[in-house]
């Protein structure tokens, strides 16, 4: 794969019609492109994890509409619009809590639908597919240029589990904030934790730094503290997989990174699309997702933990709103509860647009 | 393997002669004893890993003298004396930085040199290496003792890493707490750090308590910070590998427990006996053991991190004896830099004995 081209994990090609994707599970030991001709084979990339990230599931659920319109063999209207109907169905059963999916499945479904003749629809669900695409790159773009304020000339970045390129369209939340930077000229190693149990930042966000030349090395999430301890990191920058008024939840490990910064003085971003906000709940209604034993008790076919011991797997923790020192979004940087207001007044200004 | 029988890693029956030990590294798929008749079998076991544990490599190293004190050919003294120092030189450069490995191996050697007489000798030996396991039992047993003032009847406890009856004769340091506590009628509930890379946590802590019917759950290192924060966690009760003046040098991942201890004001102790002092010593004066990019980069043959990618790998950090509650030896339990000059005195004291 060329490197000098951005990194995309979902791409769609029209006039084929196929969606390209990036087969993440196999990822770092193998670079595979699989092609979905099909939603169906569509379907099964995203409830296998070939295609993941809350952002890059928006385009590939808007991709997938495209797709079922292209595809489509009815001449006749009504049934034309079954058929997309019953793709949206599919694409929508894959991952039951994934927002983003559900909006670019809604996006195309709703641009199709404004039309009344089949080769009207087809065209205006690749548009819009394309829109949905194109608005999560700017929102990406958006956010690394908003980060730039927060990035040292020279300096080392601690980062957790994977909010890059891919788990968007490009670019990246809080990669996307490493790549600006680096694009801006600013010279920055990276820290990436591994991120138990899945291992996104050792497997992910390594190796699509490295495909972009950026200084990256891998250490355990523990690590990360005594790292601080002797002034190697200068900062730290997150994803978030949701934000409400008074906290930010995130893969699990990040809470314990935003103690440790606190503890060293350390500032602690958080970097995310305004579509991360659910700001009119608070932590306490947010239930989080308890992922299986496997996942901890057992790697490549070998058990680590006793059969009979159990395990604890929570996918996400909650981090205070007070240990952040700021969300970098695509309408730049919010610190809560101060900025609550503010957050509510862009949303209701945005309103329609995934981010 | 009976469960109501001490656990015990390392023993030797004069009479074969044979030194049986639990091959650690299959656990805990699988649970197999193995056994030595020769001085190298001994000696890859602890190359390989299969014997490990500081104060279980001190037991290993006295046995494995009194193994070649009874298998020496020789039926002149010299000879046997020669033959005697060969098994030590083989056993010295298994692990070069274990020190209790060199204790055992001494304190052994040392007592079949002041008879003047093979069986003497022979009998020597024996009772000398019992000596050094009966007296790391008496240290880890004494330890929890003095541990039980810092354990409420009823409480859930955090350990990383394996400070465990597996790491030692048998009892354990840290586990060795814990396992008085329950004996004393305490209700204990164990969160066990998986402790990675090398998930000594995970395989081994989680498999001896269960073994000993001790209620324990398995996390990953990153969900201790959160169970913290929810009130989960009662105390903290780590291991030590070396003791400065100043710091606790622990397997990697200590450091980070004893900062979200301190941010949630949950009393952090270490469990060690005084063997593991190294008080005329200071954090610097001590360089940390860096290991191989394997044990992050792979596991079970499969790749985790790309191959173009760096890895930091320390096998240990250090924790400034401020954020450590107390120190659990079997003299008692230690605060520093206050008791520094009670530890010297005890020290002097007790010169020659391992702890």
């Amino acid at each position: 794969m060329p490197s000098d081209l951005p990194l995309r994990p979902v791409t769609f090609s029209p006039s084929i019609p196929e969606i390209r994707f990036i087969e993440q599970t196999l990822l770092p030991e193998v670079y595979k492109e699989e092609s979905a001709t099909t939603v169906e084979r569509l379907a099964l990339a995203i409830k296998r994890l070939e295609i993941r990230g809350a952002p890059a599931l928006g385009v590939a659920g808007a991709y997938g509409i495209a797709l079922a319109a292209l595809t489509s063999p009815s001449t006749e209207y009504t049934r034309f619009i079954n058929d997309i109907e019953n793709a949206a169905t599919t694409l929508r059963a894959t991952r039951p809590t994934a927002v983003n999916l559900f909006y670019g499945i809604n996006r195309a479904l709703s641009a199709v639908k404004k039309h009344n003749d089949i080769d009207t629809a087809k065209t205006a669900a690749i548009r819009e597919a394309e829109e949905v695409a194109d608005e999560d790159t700017r929102t990406c773009h958006a956010i690394g240029e908003h980060g730039l304020t927060v990035v040292p000339h020279t300096c080392t970045i601690l980062t957790h589990c994977n909010a890059g390129a891919l788990a968007c369209r490009e670019w990246g939340t809080a990669l996307g904030v490493i790549r600006s930077a680096v694009k801006n000229g600013c010279i920055v190693k990276v820290y990436a934790c591994e991120t138990r149990p899945l291992l996104q930042g050792a497997r992910l966000t390594a190796w699509e730094l490295a495909r972009d030349g950026i200084d990256v090395t891998v250490i355990t999430d523990s690590m990360a503290a005594p790292l601080m301890r002797k002034g190697k990191i200068d900062l730290v920058i997150v994803g978030a997989d949701r934000i409400t008024s008074d906290a930010v939840f995130n893969k699990i490990g990040t809470y314990m990174h935003a103690v440790c910064a606190k503890a060293h003085s350390i500032p602690f971003y958080v970097a995310a699309p305004f579509s991360t906000f659910d700001e009119d709940a608070v932590e306490s209604d947010i239930t989080v997702e308890m992922r299986s034993r496997d996942e901890v008790a057992s790697f490549g076919g070998k058990i680590t933990v006793p059969d009979e011991v159990a395990v604890y797997n929570p996918a996400f923790d909650a981090t205070p709103a007070e240990l952040v020192s700021g969300i970098i979004t695509e309408h730049g940087i919010f610190k809560l509860p101060e900025d609550l207001i503010k957050i509510k007044i862009i949303r209701t200004n945005t309103k329609g647009t995934m981010s």
